[in-house]
């Protein structure tokens, strides 16, 4: 282990949790137990059995959110169990808490079977008022999303997907303005096919762009290419209009745009080189990107973000999902629709008034975001 | 609804929810973000992979307990289900919070199928450093609760039971003093065979007293009664060593305690007169008592404890569940013996220095008390 990593690891033993609770009353005396607990409690529960409904206006239903994941696709790390997730869901947890007040606990689950995964996650239901997914294999992802959205009354969000499609397009709104395009007709590559390059392709979609190609690890997809799986089917009927072959070099021949959200390296200067003039690149693999902006930029790259803190175009969904729930809970919204996230992606856009090639997307220490991204959930 | 239930439920709606999230680090910068969240949380997440048993060190599982209830037993109010449950579950992680500093997360279930309640509690345990069971119906509790604690490697206790059992033996214990008796010839009668009653039973009898005898809804427990389950079977094998049959009345003739985990109103005070002198009566029943202390009074009884805080000598869970938690998560204790409750009772019990009628248990505000719980888990 490097030093760096040492000097991480033992700021995480020191700090032990990293969220915790609070109590919202104070019991001073034994009329706040009578009250709080028994006997007042008693009340307050024959009332939630006649009117479920009304948990959520008094109790932690009200503003809370489960952080679910299975550990199956962890950052860049893979299938590493609910251990090695805990940590993620801990720290979403903090930013959902810090950014948004909102009271999110991880849940971290020993089984990554969709059907109990499911169950399970009706079951917990009750208490909390929203659930966000994450970190969960695809396709795997997508079934478990769909039963939940269909089966809770509950705003049910896979942040991997939806977060990431929502900063990536309020990203390429601002790009585009950046580098003097018409965004509808961009010509996109998303290298990745799993949980967040599908939910970028619907939504850069749902926006308005129709020429884009996906990538897997096979390559280009395209109707009829041999051995797609049902979900892989789905996306080829969707994307790729001029139907191209190959592989990233022949994707990146005349794009406009390179959006990466699959593993370190997979882009070289050399193909960047090979796109349309005033090429904007999204390198968003975590910690490490498809291309480090240096060699975009060599490349010739005219507009370059990563999901890293020490680049400048910072595309995290931590810009997201604490406004998206926040704006959930306040408004017992209880879907979240394809127009919401275009809504978000907008609102989110807009907060940068006049966008440059270093600065396309908002801080994520900006305080505005929040509310610019709830206002969008209705 | 009357008057003071209307007040109630209008604080309890004005209040929202009674426990939120709280961040334990600031997010101040980009730095922040990089250590707490991407990239820096890759580390601790490739760490928990390797090392899951560090979880407890650097993560919430360190000072965290889901509070588990599928509402079919919610105190005296029966089978309400999750919603119903909520309040109380909040509740005891208010009083988690406020007394033991343990960050404990409500948990209803929407299910009450036991299969299912195991494969959840141990599909979400990860992320949590005990499990507190509680409001599960007997005999599925019973059940369940063997099954987690052989099945998980963190503590779990069904706080009905074990809770109860532990203050209604400190209480015994100074009760025992003040009236003068020796504490393993008492003859003690239980009213109730759910999971206090049988709970409560296997403690006293742990504790020393051999002469038990429970009632259920029949009457009487006794060996080759018509028609007993395997749990209450059990029961009939371990308690009524003088083999009484009948109901209350000649359950109580001659008794020198009487403990009630039942309902409201199955004590007459003619009966409290049939028992052994300087008699002691618990009437635990929440929140009408099996007896009310008046009543008790007329019947001669010594001592008189009840559930409520509006009588003297509250015998309250509370003063238990946040002690024992608090230890087992300090000293990583994985099974809640009877060597640990049998202590946890004797550390309470020596709080009240002399014990009178009018005070036999401390009180739910005593500083000293969930120490003096914590300490008896090793």
């Amino acid at each position: 282990m490097d030093a760096k990593s040492k000097k991480i690891l033992a700021a995480y033993r020191e700090q032990g949790a990293r969220v915790e609770t609070k109590a919202r009353v104070k019991l001073r005396d034994k009329k706040d137990f009578s009250l709080w607990y028994t006997p007042g409690v008693a009340t307050a529960s024959r009332h939630l059995t006649a009117h479920p409904e009304d948990a959520r206006l008094m109790s932690v239903k009200k503003n809370s959110v489960a952080v679910v994941s299975d550990g199956s696709a962890v950052l860049g790390l893979g299938n590493i169990g609910p251990y090695g997730a805990l940590p993620v869901m801990e720290g979403k947890a903090l930013i959902f808490k810090e950014k948004g007040n909102v009271d999110a606990w991880p849940i971290v689950l020993n089984t990554q079977d969709s059907e109990e995964i499911i169950k399970i996650v009706k079951a917990i239901a009750p208490n909390f008022g929203g659930i966000n997914l994450e970190d969960i294999a695809a396709p795997r992802c997508f079934d478990i999303e769909r039963r939940l959205v269909e089966e809770l009354d509950i705003p049910v969000m896979h942040d991997d997907q939806h977060g990431t499609a929502i900063v990536v397009l309020a990203g390429l709104l601002n790009a585009t303005k950046v580098v003097k395009k018409n965004f509808n007709k961009l010509k996109v590559v998303i290298s990745g096919a799993g949980a967040a390059g599908t939910a970028v392709a619907k939504l850069l979609k749902a926006a308005g762009i129709s020429d884009i190609i996906l990538l897997d690890r096979t390559g280009i997809i395209y109707a009829g290419r041999a051995g797609l799986n049902g979900h892989k089917k789905e996306l080829a009927a969707l994307t790729n209009p001029r139907k191209v072959k190959g592989g990233i070099a022949e994707a990146m021949h005349g794009a406009d745009v390179f959006i990466g959200v699959s593993g370190k390296g997979l882009l070289k200067s050399e193909q960047v080189a090979t796109m349309a003039p005033r090429r904007i690149v999204f390198a968003m693999a975590n910690p490490d990107p498809e291309i480090l902006p240096e060699e975009a930029k060599k490349g010739g790259a005219a507009v370059i973000a990563t999901g890293r803190s020490d680049y400048p175009n910072q595309i995290n969904n931590a810009l997201v999902f604490p406004g998206i729930f926040r704006g959930a809970l306040d408004k017992g919204v209880k879907k979240i629709t394809t127009e919401t996230k275009l809504r978000a992606a907008r609102g989110l856009a807009a907060l940068v008034i006049r966008p440059t090639a270093a600065k396309i997307i908002p801080d994520l220490l900006d305080s505005r975001v929040v509310k610019a991204v709830a206002r969008a959930v209705r």
